[in-house]
């Protein structure tokens, strides 16, 4: 999917909202558990329950990953009916790798060849090599760690340099010289919205991820003030507050109307 | 396994030698490819010809999960065969791992739990909460990268902070709140040896994971002259240079002699 594909979605369906697929197993409703892959029968009541009202999905791998092979297969079962099912959903691997170059090359071979996800997130810490690898698939997108959401975001990312700019922002403007707004999007937390206002001076027209807005106390209002584009340039995701909304056999229904309220409201904002 | 056992074993077989699993199925001996279960009978081949000369074995996820579930599948079973057969062997699970506070909980559960390695490397970029969750499974080691050996290190590791000091020794010394040389470790590379004097000032005791010696460049008598400690404090990794050595039938011969050839050097340096 590439970039004015992806802003098409957004004014066709009046939402730039992402649901994370964060599909802990201890957290799902108990009548699921007696499936043979409990979280993919959750995941797959999730999506189609939340479709309508979202641009995008976003696993985060971490919560496959605890669960060791099973996991595993229930992440890719999420990816292939994704893929099947709703080929104009964008997708994200929220995986956060980032390695030397040619380990680099194999995590980009494993999200966005073997699983097939349309992007995946990657951490900046070590460098260009360590990025550069993953833009070099087609037709593929990248998902930088900019300035996230959570308390730790303030031990380095928020450090001032020599030079008086602050390390996430000289990570944003070194990323120029790696990719580009057709293939290069930002992770930037919504903790402090008027914080968007910098960041658009140096990346004014790159799609933002943004989490944190909601359960994480960030308002949608503030981050399409300060974040929003003439392209809209926004992902705004939601997680828990969507998919746990409700814990009962109701759960999807539940997950659909939350996922409804934000896009209505995402909807008067556009 | 805890610091003292990881010292003894190092003074028991005269060596400080990781052994880098990084089993790239496209340069595997040709005559494996046969198995139901190549990088499987490739890694018992080396781990079997190399435990003798080496302390530690460190897969790179990267190589496993690039091919899917069934290279989930040759990992998890790496793992088992390590912890049955070679039980002091200390093990690296290579993942450079970091999200927010419970998602970074269901990694370490995923690593130290799940898959049941000693370590697990972890990237700092999300600052605390990132690394602490990791920090808290008892008797498991975090190892958090710090300088790494890639060309991309000096494109944010190195930046000068607005106190004068380069975000890696900040990076160094925020991690000192977070845990001890008990539990902590640190990725170093050995490109430019020199620095690990200054490395050395603020963990003076720590173990250091470092890659790079050999093929890439670094001499493991800098190394060792600039980052020994009286409890030696050092695991040096090699991969490529060991394992793909000779991609004949002789690989696993051919691995084990390399791996000698550096135990020997080792031996004569401590």
């Amino acid at each position: 999917m590439n970039f004015s594909q992806l802003t098409q979605q957004i004014y066709r369906k009046k939402s730039f909202l992402c649901v994370g697929l964060d599909s802990d197993i201890s957290k799902i409703p108990a009548h699921l558990l007696d499936n043979e892959d409990p979280v993919y029968e959750f995941n797959k009541a999730i999506i189609d329950a939340t479709a309508d009202f979202c641009i995008s999905y976003k696993p985060n791998t971490a919560f496959y990953e605890s669960r060791g092979l099973s996991g595993w297969r229930s992440l890719e079962k999420t990816i292939v009916y994704l893929n099947e099912k709703y080929p104009d959903h964008f997708t994200i691997a929220d995986a956060k790798r980032g390695d030397i170059g040619n380990t680099s090359n194999q995590y980009a071979k494993a999200f966005l060849e073997q699983l097939n996800f349309d992007s995946v997130t990657v951490a900046p810490y070590m460098g260009s090599d360590s990025v550069k690898p993953f833009l070099e698939i087609k037709n593929k997108w990248v998902i930088m760690l900019a300035l996230t959401s959570n308390p730790g975001a303030f031990d380095f990312q928020t450090n001032i340099l020599n030079n008086g700019e602050e390390l996430y922002k000289k990570v944003l403007r070194e990323s120029l010289k790696w990719g580009h707004k057709e293939n290069l999007m930002y992770v930037v937390g919504a903790t402090k919205a008027e914080m968007l206002k910098d960041i658009r001076k140096i990346v004014p027209e790159s799609f933002l991820l943004v989490p944190g807005v909601g359960a994480q106390g960030g308002s949608l209002a503030e981050v399409v003030k300060y974040g929003k584009t003439k392209e809209v340039g926004l992902i705004i995701n939601s997680s828990r507050g969507i998919i746990f909304k409700d814990d009962s056999i109701r759960f999807a229904e539940a997950a659909a109307e939350e996922a409804h309220k934000i896009q209505k409201e995402m909807e008067a904002l556009l």
